[in-house]
């Protein structure tokens, strides 16, 4: 390794690294329930709790985070965090489903765990899974593996055979299409759930990779977040929209699986298709940073935060190019690292509190100053810490 | 009246007259459809349809404004704008119900009118019953007005007896709660169905206008967007949430129903309560232009275009300010109409291609280059305009 790539590397180690202690450190003093268990996550800035909802997302990903943190970084394999991840893991087997026996979690809890607000879609149920696995794996008990298990099975039946049970209603103008964000959370919790290729997964994984790779339309030019059942591109606003972060964030998801298939040109098509185009049409020339939403014919988007920084985007273009950097050792990819972390580091870094903030105007400057709501909390940005992390040290044991 | 304040109320005269006739040549050159009626409502900044998408808020409204401009402005009585009226109300009685006597209608509809998405709220029906109501007195054709009057007891049952049939789930931990939205439309149709001072929805009236005073809060400081159905204060975001100018908007339609009840006492209410307090509350110091939500305690809210400018309000607050000019005489109101009018025809306005701009950054520039998306389209903008001209016709007669 050239002397300079090493300096970039080490110096990037050291801040992530005092980047995730500082993230934990936030969560970990501010977003604790010691009542009902599970997590706060309407935190502002200074970490005070301004509404006591508990998001079912994000109460599967902090018990992801606090639970593989343990299992995997030694500095974090401390009783405190996994008590915490426990009692956010029995906070959802109590009261994520909607009911006893039913299929479907709320998407909002009360602080004491009753519903609030159920979404017809298959996220919740993901998240819960996502959690619920590493929280089994760290603990060693089946059990909470067993609950991410059936939810797996749920999401994967109404993904591929019968949405019926989401509860969506069937109208007769609808445009059938299939969003990105399907086979991307599905071959993420394949990921988390099997044990490597071959597993009892595999077929399902290989399925996601193949609808993933339907979303990569003309010519390989542009990720779609909606494409019809059959793959092909679908007219209107459905059709050209763009979502630069999921594109990227598939993108690392692809490149794992290509990885664990020893599938080179798979691997190279996600690079190249997933995370270097659309990071390029998707940054923003004037003030840096990814849009949040694009259209592919370059017309204006009509989701009102189009042009906004946010957060998750950039944590995971971090993890994306630095992965991409490590598989191939294409040096622009390390450039491409570097440039989104330091964008990340100089716009959503908050050194007074921790943690980043989520949300940014075009020109970078800070718009809500919350740390956490309703689709922000311990997630992201630990997420790709972490993993940035683990990249990083796995690179600085070459010689 | 003062040479001075005359010579400020005949320029805004011109200038408002001008625009009403751009923005209203604007939807007639671009949104009509003439294969299957109704209108387009995804405009680009030249008119251009990017989405052939038609939503029923929008096609309500704009048989609305077409409709009302025909019947009372002599210079718009004209022979298209009728039928393009017409063409929209013969649509929506084809299309906008979910099945034939289903009390439901759409939200959106495909170009030729089958249902693509439905939403669980009152605001389909409510817009479909304004604009066929409006476009039974302008061709006194009664089946328009018979349809809008079943629209609206539906509408009525829904939010006063039971909300079964708009789908909504009922879950456990959910807070009670009433949104001004609902007392604030319902009396705007009472109005538009109605026929002046105590005809058959005088009863209606009286409730809506009791219901909205409950969200008139913190000792007539704040009004907020959401109460419980008690009429208190609720905890957390939902309880603290704030909208200027829904707060405005719902100002100048509790100060007509004051004005039609002969009560002083409450159009001062409405005046200082709903319209004057809000507005200084919510006019951004800095940059100017009243933000999209706050929150009552000044924390920072969840919605990512909180401090956005949109279009609806300041044409509302237009129509507001200068109506509570003309019910008081009040100079300081009428400053207040000249700020926010100013501001409007400053920020929003678009001279090139006609209509106005919908969302704004913080700091004024346009953010969105659309002319009409999901919620905006031919409405705010000619009916401020609108309402403006016959406020200031009927001010400019006095002596």
């Amino acid at each position: 390794m050239e002397p300079e790539t090493r300096a970039l590397l080490e110096a990037w180690r050291g801040r992530l690294g005092r980047e995730l202690d500082a993230a934990i450190g936030f969560w970990a003093r501010h977003s604790h329930d010691p009542e009902h268990g599970g997590f706060f996550s309407c935190l502002g800035r200074d970490g005070a709790v301004y509404d006591d909802v508990k998001y079912v997302w994000l109460q599967g990903r902090q018990v992801w985070v606090y639970a593989r943190l343990y299992r995997t970084v030694p500095r974090f394999r401390r009783p405190d965090l996994l008590e915490a991840a426990r009692a956010g893991g029995e906070f959802l087997l109590r009261c994520a489903r909607l009911g006893p026996g039913s299929p479907k979690a709320a998407f909002a809890l009360s602080r004491d765990g009753r519903p609030t607000k159920v979404q017809r879609s298959i996220f919740s149920e993901c998240f819960c899974a996502l959690g619920l696995d590493e929280l089994g794996r760290a603990t060693g008990e089946p059990r909470y593996r067993r609950e991410a298990r059936a939810l797996l099975e749920a999401v994967a039946r109404w993904v591929r055979e019968d949405p019926t049970e989401l509860g969506r209603p069937l109208l007769a103008g609808a445009t059938p299409h299939e969003p990105l964000a399907e086979p991307m959370m599905l071959l993420c919790l394949a990921e988390q759930l099997g044990d490597g290729a071959g597993g009892p997964l595999a077929e399902l994984e290989g399925w996601c990779a193949r609808r993933l790779l339907c979303h990569l339309q003309r010519d390989g030019s542009a990720v779609l977040e909606n494409v019809s059942p059959e793959g092909k591109e679908l007219p209107g606003c459905l059709g050209r929209q763009q979502n630069p972060g999921h594109a990227i964030e598939a993108g690392w998801f692809l490149l794992r699986f290509a990885q664990r298939q020893g599938d080179a040109a798979l691997a190279a098509q996600a690079i190249e298709g997933f995370m270097v185009r659309p990071f390029q049409a998707g940054w923003d020339p004037e003030h840096g940073g990814l849009f949040a939403f694009q259209d592919a014919d370059g017309l204006c988007p009509t989701q009102l935060e189009w042009n906004m920084k946010l957060w998750w985007p950039h944590a995971e273009a971090m993890v994306a190019f630095l992965m991409a950097y490590a598989h191939s050792r294409e040096p622009a990819l390390l450039r491409l690292f570097d440039q989104v972390a330091a964008y990340a580091f100089q716009r959503f870094r908050d050194p007074e509190h921790g943690e980043w903030f989520g949300y940014l105007a075009q020109d970078g400057k800070v718009a809500l100053t919350i740390k956490g709501g309703p689709f922000k909390g311990c997630f992201h940005v630990p997420r790709a810490l972490h993993l940035c992390e683990e990249l990083l040290d796995k690179l600085l044991r070459e010689p």
